[in-house]
C-alpha cells in the first residue's frame, strides 16, 4: 500500500493537542495544498482565513458550542464559500453575479468546500499533525462572520484545528462498504441488518475507548439530525446575500 | 516533501484516458479511502454507485452535456448525498428525519460529498491513475436519479470518472496566495489587482498549451455561473423530498 493511501485509510479525528506551535511552513504546505484542489469549472470561489491569535480562538471554540480543542490547537482554518471574490472577477468580466442565488452554485460551492478540507486535512496529517474538521462554527455563522469580517456573499462553511497530537486517538468503526458502495444503481437491501449491527459495533468500540456517553449510530445521528433545525444557517446565509431560491 | 504533498500539489484533471481497464483491487482502495474519510457527527450521509457498464457511461456522458471523456474512463462513480441511508437509521432509532428539510443538513451533507470525492481523486491518483470530477451531472439531476435508481431523500451531487492516463494533462495556474489565504480576518485588499493578473496569466496558459477557446479566468467563471440558472436542481432536489426551507 502506497503513503497516500495508507494515510486516508487511517483518517482520525484528533482532539488531543499538545502545546507545540505549528510551524510557518508546515501551515503554507497545508494552504498550498488546499489551494491547488480542484473547484467546479476552476471558479476558485474558496477563501480560508487563518486564525492564530488565543482569544480569537478561546470565541470560536464559544461560537461552535464550547469545543475546546479549538482554543488549544494553535491553528484555526475557517473554510469559507467565496463568491464575494468570484464577484469581483465576473464584475470585471461585465457581468452581474447570479451564483449565489442558485441552487446549482450552493451545490457546487459547498463541494469545492469539502474538497479543499479534505485536501487541507491530508496534507496536514501527511505532516504528521492532527486535526479537527469543525462543522459546529455553523451554530453561530453570523458570530463567525462577525469576528472574521467576511464580506458580503461568503460564509463561514467548516473550519479546521490543527495541531500537534499528544495522544493519539483511535479510528471509529464505519458502516461496511456494502452499504457505501453501489454497482451500476442503488440497492436498498440488507440496509437496516447492516444498520443493526453497526449500532452493535459501535456501542462496543465506545466501551472499549470507554466512552460511557457513546451511543449507537442510529440514535447519535438522529439526535444530531434533530438539533439542526435550531441552527441559524439559512438566516445567515440570507443575510450575506446567498439566496440560494432558483 | 513526502509523497502526499507531492501528489495534492500536482492535483490535475487527466481526460486523456487509455483503455486500459481500471482494477477491482484499485477500485476498492479508492472506495475504502473515501468510506474511511470523516462525516459530520459520523452521520455517514454519503453513498457512492459504481458504474462500469459503457452503455450507461455513454449515458451519463450525454446527461453531462457531452463529456465524452466519461464514455472513454472505464470507471465511472456518482457521488451520493444520501438521506435515504440516514433515515432508516433514524427511524430505527424511534425518530422522524427531519435533516433533508434543513439548510444545516444540506451544508454538512454536500461538504461531506466534498470530502468523499476529494479523498477518492487522491487515492485513485496515488494508484497512478487519472480522475476528472464531474459536477456536470447536475445539468439533468432526474436523469441521473433515475439512471441509478436513486430512492428519495438522496441526491446524486458529482461524478468521477476514473482511469488509466493515456497522455498527462497540465495543471493549471491558480489566483495566487495571497487573495486564497487570509490571516486573522478577511482582508478586500489587493484582488482586482490579483485578477486582473491572474486572467493575464491564464491567456498565457491556454495559448502555451493550445488552446485557442481559452479564456481569461473572470469571463469564464462570469459564463460558467449564468447558466447555473437553467440548471434543474432545485426542481430535482425537491422532487427527491430535499427541500432545506429551514
Amino acid at each position: 500500500m502506497n503513503e497516500t493511501l495508507s494515510l486516508l485509510y487511517s483518517h482520525r479525528s484528533d482532539r488531543n493537542f499538545s502545546d507545540e506551535p505549528v510551524s510557518d511552513e508546515a501551515l503554507c504546505s497545508i494552504l498550498e495544498a488546499a489551494r491547488r484542489a480542484p473547484t467546479s469549472a476552476n471558479a476558485q470561489h474558496i477563501s480560508m482565513v487563518v486564525v492564530r491569535d488565543p482569544v480569537r480562538r478561546a470565541r470560536i471554540a464559544e461560537l461552535a458550542g464550547g469545543q475546546k480543542w479549538i482554543a488549544k490547537a494553535p491553528v484555526f482554518i475557517t473554510v469559507v464559500l467565496d463568491f464575494y471574490k468570484t464577484g469581483v472577477g465576473v464584475e470585471l468580466a461585465g457581468s452581474k453575479q447570479v451564483a449565489q442565488e442558485t441552487m446549482e452554485g450552493l451545490l457546487a460551492g459547498v463541494i469545492d468546500v469539502g474538497i479543499a478540507l479534505a485536501t487541507a486535512m491530508a496534507a496536514a496529517r501527511s505532516l504528521g499533525l492532527g486535526i479537527v474538521p469543525i462543522g459546529g462554527i455553523r451554530r453561530d455563522p453570523q458570530g463567525m462572520i462577525d469576528l472574521l469580517e467576511l464580506p458580503p456573499h461568503s460564509f463561514p462553511a467548516v473550519g479546521l484545528s490543527v495541531g500537534h497530537i499528544a495522544k493519539p486517538a483511535q479510528q471509529k468503526p464505519r458502516l461496511p462498504m456494502e452499504v457505501f458502495r453501489h454497482d451500476e444503481s442503488y440497492h436498498r437491501e440488507g440496509l437496516k441488518e447492516a444498520i443493526v449491527a453497526y449500532d452493535a459495533a459501535l456501542l462496543d468500540y465506545w466501551r472499549h475507548i470507554g466512552r460511557s456517553d457513546g451511543q449507537a449510530w442510529s440514535k447519535n445521528t438522529a439526535e444530531y439530525y434533530e438539533q439542526m433545525t435550531s441552527r441559524p444557517v439559512k438566516l445567515a446565509m440570507t443575510r450575506q446575500g446567498l439566496t440560494p431560491e432558483k
